[in-house]
């Protein structure tokens, strides 16, 4: 029987958002925002998860030909400064508390980036700011986007407009290490000494954003990356007119379908997850509630219990990636390359032809 | 709201086998796995799935030196007769009773190939059984061994040897379609006139074994081959010494492991799966149980009740897999291929360096 490894223990915490109605204004969001920020340092949490689109209503929801009001959902960012949105007024009070607290964070916004050529381009992303680095270490954008990029016909229909105000990301699957968490972790100046030292270093995190939590395409390349906590929020349709069944056979479904793409994502890939929601009834459309922090063996270990601001905590050992990882989900021992190739080789569906047998 | 697309209904039936113990007969376990079938005629059920390894015990679980007694386990099939199987007196009495009831199979064993250069290569092997074509019409060779190629050294600890008995399987995830069993399928013969026609021919099948079903690399390509139906017999060990918790504890988080891959394979691939055990105590080793037919919204519509012999039956009908294709998982409007190259870049996980921080 292999020894355990060393623990690798931080508190970690989802803070669950109410719904952000599009009538109400940006300070009192950031209000609530920062009460579940006092909430979590009063417990002793050191990584805070803020949802998908945090500072704002879930815009995608609305067709809007108004560009000023398009713009007023979107912080702006460049090439100079890719973390621009942390000095921002809308996002500003959540640095200063953090650094006052000692509390990195996960921050889900609307972001207008302006390339090195002058271009702006907007993204759905998020980003995890570290106390440690006393900036952004972390930055990922929605490769997943869902919808339609023009709004449906049917005046009744839902709308979900994601590829009509945003680029798909562009950044890929990018793992990064959280300095100032873990005594006694190998830093920087220790690389060359002991690089890549399994699990000794920093905590390896990984982020997603909503959708991308039902690919396994999306979590696959932080498993393979040593990812030990992957961070998504998301805002999720609880029903729409045009699918089938009540609004409450609906949510349901929609709470079993979360639950299980996350459950299953954490599985496969040995990792923690923390997987938090904006939820409730925000401007009349439902949005499920379910925020859950998972083990790396698919198991929920805690969850939200509201359709509210709910603040969810649980204290993880990142060491337990490693035991699953040496094991049952051994890629190097495991993994048959030579039969994945048509993962990559077709974007879409091509249904075999008719007359089609096995030899 | 778009129109719903013609049914394609069939009924399928889970074969779950109770244990195979080493000292009984391989003629009374076939007279169960007959048995199982004339209740599924009766049922009316058209397609029927056994087990993984299904005519034998489960002896990769057992350290073997005789090579007579391996050899005793296997079934030779070669280039000139890949189903020759069929034609085994261990297996022609289930092709004979599915001819005279007008029942399709699936079935697990293991098979000794002789290749056309003579060379012999052992695999863990399905087949899928037509009685339209009156032969195999798919065959799969399980890619994901578990285990170890050599024993472990504590004489306590629980062996798993699939590396040791069995090649990787090399015929990738082959879809292919099954006869005879949808009225009005397009045929053969109407090749060219409406080819590849969505959903209107005979249905699209995929193949998997045990282990396969945790990793989403297996099932993607059935998925983007269109496939309708994907069967994947197991034999899975409820738990072992050299493992975490009392008996109780494993069995429970391993039929969790169980569900939670089989329904996100379902979910995330938008298709029908049967997924069949043999279960029970078989030579004082735990397997689980927990056969299940699962839709393609990921929900478990049938489910086995015992650990011994049971058949589960559902009436499944194949066109709800174009609703979800259409609309979540239209894998032609959300994939992003430029993102998922590290799928196939590397084989195994690659820790990031100490010093990463993101742009």
């Amino acid at each position: 029987m292999a020894t355990k490894p060393a623990p690798r223990v931080v508190k970690v915490a989802a803070a669950q958002l109410g719904p952000n109605q599009k009538a109400v204004s940006r300070a009192s969001i950031l209000d609530r925002m920062l009460k579940l920020m006092d909430e979590a340092a009063a417990q002793g949490v050191k990584i805070l998860a803020y949802p998908e689109l945090a500072l704002t209503t879930f815009f995608p929801v609305h067709y809007l030909a108004d560009e000023d009001e398009i713009a007023s959902y979107f912080e702006p960012t460049s090439a100079a400064d890719p973390y621009a949105v942390l000095s921002s007024p809308h996002a500003k009070p959540l640095v200063d508390k953090a650094n006052a607290l000692g509390i990195d964070f996960y921050i889900g916004f609307a972001e207008r980036w302006t390339g090195e050529d002058g271009k702006t381009t907007d993204y759905n992303t998020c980003i995890y700011y570290s106390v440690a680095a006393k900036n952004g270490v972390g930055k990922y954008r929605k490769v997943h986007l869902p919808g339609t990029k023009e709004p449906l016909p049917n005046p009744k229909a839902f709308q979900q407009l994601e590829k009509k105000y945003f680029t798909p990301g562009d950044l890929g699957f990018p793992a990064f290490r959280a300095p100032g968490l873990i005594d006694g972790a190998l830093k920087a100046e220790d690389v060359g000494q002991e690089a890549n030292s399994v699990a000794k270093g920093d905590p390896i995190m990984g982020m997603l954003i909503c959708n991308d939590r039902r690919w396994p395409e999306a979590w696959r390349p932080y498993g393979l990356q040593g990812a030990e906590l992957v961070i998504e929020g998301y805002n999720t349709t609880a029903w729409a007119p045009q699918y089938d069944g009540t609004p409450e056979e609906q949510q349901k479904l929609a709470e079993f379908h979360h639950r299980l793409s996350c459950q299953a994502g954490s599985y496969q890939n040995a990792l923690w997850s923390i997987n938090v929601a904006k939820c409730g009834i925000e401007n009349e459309q439902g949005l499920i509630a379910g925020s859950m922090i998972i083990d790396p063996l698919g198991r929920v270990v805690a969850e939200s219990k509201t359709m509210d601001d709910e603040l969810i905590v649980a204290t993880i050992d990142l060491s337990m990636c490693q035991s699953q990882r040496g094991r049952v989900f051994n890629f190097e021992k495991h993994r048959r390359l030579e039969h994945y190739g048509m993962i990559l080789d077709q974007v879409g569906l091509q249904e075999i032809p008719l007359l089609s047998r096995a030899s």
